[in-house]
């Protein structure tokens, strides 16, 4: 760790914190909106005091690069600079920070790495503005469509296309599917980001390397349908019970689920909306009609399309035992995402050199990582301790933990491109 | 029979049917709102050109009287003007008919009954909408309290009070539980009505004699209080997830009700609504919040108490082993009824006097005969047959049946006040 770190890292946070604070409460930075501009503005800012260069790319991203940066293909630090609405301040920006740090050294120490490092910070991570997230990392591989710039955002009407256009995005290309970047340029990304879950908070790790990130297969609407009636009035074995139905078959689920991970599988189910029809519910009627959303996630895809098949024949038997209907809408993939397994390795021996275990913590959470792995650009991360979960105005970071994750990158990127 | 009753019947049933058809299926008439109103206006104009006097309530209930009517104690014929939300169009509307119709033929034929025979056209039987039954008959006998009148309307913000005061009844009367009439005016209550479960149908007969009424016991909200979290980002040990919780507790409760049912008893239990909370809920979050109802109705008050019982164990074992809180709310009784057993063999009389078997159908929704009878107001009820259920917008009864009730309904009076 060089001294300047602790002292750096504090006012970046602080400042971007103060920009961005929500006047209720948390941290508010809209994707492509004021909040995300701001942190964009002052990290700008401070790049160029530290002698950097700043640039912006097709997708209105900012990217960092060293004034030495030959133009070659590169290795990436990257993260996000959004959050979700009344969030916290380190979700996305720590790895963006941290990135900054590592580079600034590299410079200050006059670190000539074979390929070249830069940073860059994503805009658009978080689904909660307009219901589709890694935007900014989809846009610069062709992974985003027309039609996803048609989106609106969820509290405003504005659509992502106008707010991609306002911060300076290449729309023509992007809907077009086109790389916005020479794919040769990425010879590989790195993510430093906060743990999503507990883990390390729980077994005392500072940091922990992500082997993988799940992948999910989602229903957002499932529907039974039984038959209204009395609820006094027609005989148990005449009922067609939607709720009777969708309690047994959430049940079910929730045993199955357990099932799988005394086996050992990779596995999180949950069923995070559920309701009788309030149009038609009363407390003294049968439900005729429940509907609930099913998710499942998993690292593996087999593992998802096996308990995929379990819930759609435990349906099915419940649907011949109580006579009533399930309708699944059309299932939503998103493919698991493994991480470039020397990389991983590396991580973990630079940790374990910072005198930390190098745990393995695989990420429940998605994240711009498993889009560039995905198309095939070896990517890794670095999780770093968190104590209250993430997406909440409650998440927390130790500054200590934050340098720990800086340092193993720093060396990490030594090891990969010495 | 007398000649006009198809053509009458017909007529009042068609006519309040158009006036309080749903613009979206079936027929709505709220408790103390248009549709039950309509209803009475109609079936004034048809009471008032046939020579009857009309007249309201301190409830706000239709009465209508003979011109003869020498004000001593009644026998009263009586059932409800509302329906639930896209209900249909004879549960409650068809007893009044009746009434009527026999009414008018008494006059007609000059009869004079040894005690007055009136009807009563109550409001605001249906629990749909404040999440209380039997309430322009509970208001007539000390019924409601204070607190019932601050209940709200389930699709506005209403309260029960407002409403009933702008149908003029004497809020302060009731809140002070009066009767809003003199105790021995009631000499008995006679209530036809459609049966709202298909044993009649299934046995092929018209009509059915209630030997006795469920009552329930009832909580209108039970929450269910776990913790919110990122889906793919807690550890399943540490999730307090209220769906599967509940789903838990619903799917165990199905099961306790089956083997009551195998082991003899009368029950019947329903969770008719149910749901997340839809200002937090997502399909990617841990859903930390559902709220449902939970109905149980039995001819035996003491089996009500034992599953109650059971309920509560349950959600209490379910608490503890998944770290979430059940929240029941005050829990509200309706205590079965039995119906006044020598008039119940009246109208088994009457109802062979006319073809049919005469056959005994207990009564599993409830009715406002039962709160009469729980006062101890002699109390019967007639049945007729309906084939698709009620408290939805496919019931169905056929003129036939609804005129073999009003014959038996008119011959079991001549019987019981000659």
């Amino acid at each position: 760790m060089i001294a300047q770190w602790p002292e750096q890292a504090a006012r970046l946070f602080d400042t971007i914190a103060a920009l961005s604070r929500d006047p209720q409460v948390g941290i508010t930075r809209e994707s492509y909106g004021p909040g995300e501009s701001d942190a964009i503005a002052c990290l700008s800012d401070f790049a160029l005091t530290q002698g950097l260069e700043v640039a912006t790319d097709r997708a209105g991203n900012v990217i960092f690069t060293r004034k030495s940066d030959n133009g070659q293909p590169a290795l990436w630090y990257g993260s996000h600079l959004d959050s979700v609405p009344q969030g916290g301040n380190y979700d996305g920006l720590a790895g963006v920070v941290a990135g900054l740090l590592c580079l600034c050294r590299l410079d200050r120490e006059g670190v000539a790495t074979a390929q070249p490092v830069r940073v860059i910070g994503l805009r658009g991570e978080e689904s909660a503005w307009y219901g589709k997230s890694y935007i900014g990392s989809r846009a610069l591989v062709g992974g985003l469509s027309e039609h996803d710039l048609q989106l609106t955002n969820r509290f405003s009407q504005r659509t992502l296309g106008q707010a991609m256009q306002a911060v300076g995005a290449d729309l023509a290309a992007i809907g077009r599917r086109q790389w916005l970047v020479d794919r040769t340029q990425f010879a590989g990304y790195l993510e430093v980001h906060i743990e999503q879950a507990q883990s390390l908070e729980r077994m005392g790790q500072a940091v922990g390397i992500v082997p993988g990130i799940r992948g999910n297969l989602r229903h957002n609407q499932v529907r039974c349908l039984g038959e209204d009636g009395h609820s006094g009035a027609v005989a148990r074995e005449d009922r067609h019970d939607a709720v009777f139905a969708v309690s047994e078959l959430v049940a079910r689920i929730d045993q199955c689920w357990r099932e799988y991970l005394a086996a050992g599988r990779d596995l999180v189910v949950t069923v995070g909306t559920l309701g009788t029809n309030a149009a038609h519910h009363a407390v003294s009627r049968i439900p005729g009609e429940v509907s609930f959303s099913l998710e499942m996630r998993s690292l593996d895809m087999a593992t998802l399309e096996a308990f995929h098949a379990v819930a759609l024949h435990e349906a099915k038997a419940i649907e011949q035992a109580r006579q009533v209907r399930f309708e699944f809408d059309l299932r939503i993939d998103t493919a698991p995402a493994a991480m470039h397994a020397p990389w991983v390795e590396a991580l973990v021996r630079q940790a374990r050199q910072q005198g930390w275990q190098g745990v393995l913590t695989p990420s429940g959470a998605g994240h711009d990582a498993a889009v560039f792995a995905n198309v095939g650009i070896p990517s890794a991360m670095l999780f770093i301790r968190n104590q209250h979960g993430s997406h909440n105005p409650h998440e927390a970071m130790a500054l200590d933990d934050f340098l720990v994750a800086t340092e193993v990158l720093y060396h990490t990127t030594l090891e990969l491109t010495p």
